[in-house]
């Protein structure tokens, strides 16, 4: 099993532990690949020390040093961070399997990156406290005081879950932002399934992974809402990822 | 000429009175795929009237009713309004002449389209009063009552070109825009010259379209502040573009 490359993601209560949106893209993302992989879960509090035994460089464009996901892979040796940066990699070391990312598309694909996280944004004040409530108490106390003080300015995260008419605004624009991504993907054609057409890729996996964040940490109503936006076009896309959520 | 394509541009003072940088990005389509054209030059005051005359369909996103530019293609009888759907049509229409917008990336150039508006935001500031000044006594009125209203909450266009600190803090917002930018391309490889890899397609003409507007009409020292930006890409890149500029 020494040769199997390693997928290290984050742990949690949840039945199979997967939660986190930025581990879940280098899951699907190897699944859809059809590459073998183990899967090492790890609390938030080990992540650095992890990151610098293994060499995994830092991702501190998010404004946290060190994070997952991070594969290591014992046929090249190759340590890689990021979930855009992992699907290159494994796009270019394993050219004969399925493409995440096509030829000529990187530069596009990135572009898509900093646009859907303006779209996925209001995501964040529901799903980061309810992600606390499914962590294991090893990394509460971690992820508690790096996302108060990084995304909302020391409030505590059971403070910031939009309710009333907060809630209203909150969620019409989570709404608009999935119409948004949406609308991008009926420019291929009004019956595009994907955002390359009739071909998934990274970016189909990139907002499938946000919403299976959302699907695993929400309340059941809250995601049952968001399955009966755009006529279905996420309960679909979330039911052709089914196959890539294999835990190995 | 009757069944030559009209491309329907907004008139200024300028040699050659080329400036919009969205009819800019058509202009570009248009030469990159050799398309014959003839250029109608309108007064922004004329624009709402000349759209429904010829049945332009409104572009309220942006805030405008109509906009420019328009294409009237009479071997189609297509009217076409906006410069990323005029691409669209132009690929659907002439498939047999380079692609803007290739097969299966037209949900990506969408994304792309409004990932790059943020990381241009900072130009409108200094183009915006400096594109007053090269209007003609028709437009000058419709041009500022709009755009003051629309983008600057009512300011004078005269009063929002930063200076002093606010200036070196905004002209650094539009070099950190530039080499997000960059970033993006070098995904491609790091000697990308394209977004596209080799290629040139919609998002450069899209961000050379940008360019020059600044080039015609911010001063000559800034212009050359830009040109030795990111190893001399934005150089490159107008230099590629200069065969596309023709007015026809």
């Amino acid at each position: 099993m020494s040769n199997i490359l390693t997928l290290y993601d984050i742990a949690s209560t949840v039945p199979g532990q997967a939660w986190s949106p930025n581990t879940t893209k280098a899951r699907y993302a190897l699944n859809f690949k059809g590459i073998p992989f183990k899967t090492v879960w790890v609390e938030h509090p080990d992540i650095e020390a992890l990151c610098k035994k293994i060499g995994a460089k830092s991702t501190s464009a998010t404004g946290l040093q060190y994070t997952l996901p991070v594969i290591h892979d014992p046929s090249t040796g190759a340590v890689v961070s990021d979930s855009i940066e992992i699907a290159q990699y494994l796009d270019a070391t394993y050219p004969s399997l399925p493409r995440l990312i096509p030829a000529g598309t990187a530069a596009l694909h990135y572009a898509f990156t900093d646009a859907h996280a303006a779209t996925l944004g209001p995501l964040y004040a529901y799903a980061l406290p309810a992600t606390l409530l499914i962590l294991n108490p090893a990394g509460q106390d971690y992820f508690r005081r790096t996302r108060e003080k990084l995304l909302f300015g020391g409030r505590r995260l059971e403070d910031v879950t939009p309710t009333g008419d907060e809630h209203v605004v909150m969620w019409k624009k989570l709404q608009d932002g999935l119409d948004q991504v949406d609308g991008w993907i009926s420019k291929n054609g009004s019956d595009s399934k994907y955002f390359m057409g009739e071909v998934m890729g990274y970016a189909d996996i990139t907002i499938g992974a946000y919403l299976r964040w959302a699907k695993v940490v929400l309340e059941k109503e809250k995601w049952e809402d968001i399955l009966s936006w755009n006529g279905g076009r996420w309960a679909n896309l979330m039911r052709d990822l089914e196959k890539y959520e294999t835990v190995l």
